[in-house]
């Protein structure tokens, strides 16, 4: 009989812990004249990364995140089993041209900005189900692409509503490996798929509003699977949620939850970013520039990073369909290093 | 220690057989006026589905495939662990809006024409890893939002060049279980992820050019990590290399193999489609429609699925970039029933 890794409705433990070895954040010039600046591997001076169009500035991009990712690790592209992958372009131009030159197995994902934690979530299930022992997953968006994709061209000057978001521009990856650290490291322990909620929501600058619920229906579901609340953790952080789908998600939770949003964390007030920030790349850089690193600082911490996407797209806006949300989480631990004598 | 499924360099082993216990397939007129009309589960005699844009008639077709789907099995949505999808459109509009109204855990996928495929592997392998009993896989095309999403909006009456394909209007769904039939079932026992390659073609109406060199990579890397020839299997079966990409993939392979092509499967001589059938929705059609009830003909048959994916977009191809092809396989086998006492 197999063992069935299943707990409650949503909730899958892994056997084994998955341990991250490498992370990357690549980023542009006001994600790098934000909070989180210093800590990002590298930071843009230009937005076009050296490239003519913004499609293929993302592309760069993704390039350069999965170099340093690999120069940051004992490990080759030959090792990896695996690479998912995906961002908010159509047809994700911007991975598919980005991993173009890597010759890695790669598979495509499209959950929005839900894509870095699918990601995490099934890199980490072919490791622990014993398929591969590395595995990596990425994640990317571009502020202008993301914008002449979704909303309006910026040549157009559109004014943003106070209520939008800004599209991260950055790629943030991870590579995954059952072959645990001797140093204390930060390591997947379960995961959880989401189901599509949809409130209604039709306005493409409210992504905030479309994407909480569903990060609170992933997030309860699995708290109840495990038998946990949200203070048993050192933190649990949503995706992309921004100021207002903080907000809104508060008030679902009658103020019961602590947490966090990455979408909180990248900019700085003075950068008039409006709601914050979004974007596939949002929790994929915050992940390696603040998550992990804060995980390692304290020993033993448990951590929920809950990707929160929003599936619409230009088209399903101007036939006037609202915005379905889907959330899908992983739970990470920091663990101390396995000493081999 | 855990037990490592790879064998060679790209080819994975399931521990168990993952049973194929139902599929669906829904297409449009065209299609059911095709070679495999009688085959198909729901032929709809109206492209639109019912709906006001080819968008929101992709969407229906899914979610019709997916009812079907469960309608056929014994079971039902709630039983599902996690269920892979997408198509072609931008942000797989068509996959997410067809799934909305299902209550599922849903994982999106971009691999374009591969997609049926990857879902198929990445489900076969949850279910092997030990973390659900159930999972399923679905991808979708629609002829129309195609041409307009890649090429030319058919109002245009753009004449289509002669290696073009026609992307099938179609949705196909599996459902794929721990649990074995007691009847005669087929089984998926092994998959493969493909890497990219890129031959240089840049023509969006070369799709089978741009897709051959992936399949061609794909399947002689899987068939030496396996020690077998082509005509080891019953068949293997290409997703959608219509035929020019088959004779290309005939050439490269020096008439070395016997295999088919699923966009040779789809439409008659007469239908005028020009080089054959292309899209998500072909290969997943194609395999509920035809590759399972052949092999349930043949007992102990085994086949090659390989799904060929093209990942451009209409942003790469104005922005002059060429075609990545990619390509993931799963093999299947006809198995005797499990009988009880």
């Amino acid at each position: 009989m197999k063992q069935m890794k299943k707990v409650g409705s949503c909730a899958y433990l892994l056997a084994n812990p998955v341990a991250v070895v490498s992370t990357s954040s690549v980023v542009g010039p006001v994600e790098g004249a934000g909070r989180l600046g210093e800590a990002f591997d590298y930071v843009s001076n230009d937005d076009y990364f050296g490239q003519k169009t913004w499609e293929q500035a993302e592309s760069a991009m993704v390039s350069r995140a999965v170099g340093i990712l690999y120069d940051k690790s004992h490990l080759t592209p030959n090792d990896t089993g695996a690479f998912f992958g995906g961002d908010l372009e159509k047809q994700c131009t911007g991975t598919s041209f980005g991993f173009r030159g890597w010759n890695l197995p790669f598979c495509g994902l499209y959950g929005a900005c839900s894509t870095f934690a699918e990601g995490m979530a099934l890199g980490a299930a072919l490791i622990d189900g014993g398929y591969m022992t590395v595995a990596g997953a990425a994640a990317s968006s571009h502020f202008s692409a993301a914008e002449r994709e979704y909303r309006m061209p910026l040549a157009y000057g559109n004014q943003r509503q106070l209520c939008a978001q800004r599209t991260v521009t950055g790629c943030g990856a991870v590579l995954l490996s059952a072959e645990l650290p001797t140093e204390r490291y930060v390591a997947v322990t379960s995961f959880a798929f989401g189901k599509m909620v949809d409130a209604g929501v039709t306005d493409p600058a409210e992504m905030g509003a479309a994407m909480a619920p569903a990060a609170y229906q992933t997030i309860t579901t699995y708290l109840e699977d495990r038998g946990k609340v949200s203070t048993d953790y050192h933190r649990i952080y949503t995706g992309d949620l921004g100021e207002v789908g903080y907000t809104i998600l508060r008030d679902m939770t009658g103020f019961g939850w602590e947490y966090e949003d990455c979408g909180r964390l990248v900019f700085t007030p003075d950068q008039d970013t409006h709601a914050g920030g979004s974007g596939c790349g949002c929790s994929a850089t915050v992940f390696g520039a603040y998550i992990l690193p804060d995980m390692l600082k304290h020993p033993g911490s448990r951590v929920i990073l809950a990707g929160t996407g929003a599936l619409l797209s230009a088209t399903s806006t101007l036939q006037g369909e609202s915005i379905p949300g889907i959330c899908h989480l992983v739970e990470l631990e920091c663990r101390e290093g396995v000493k081999t004598c």
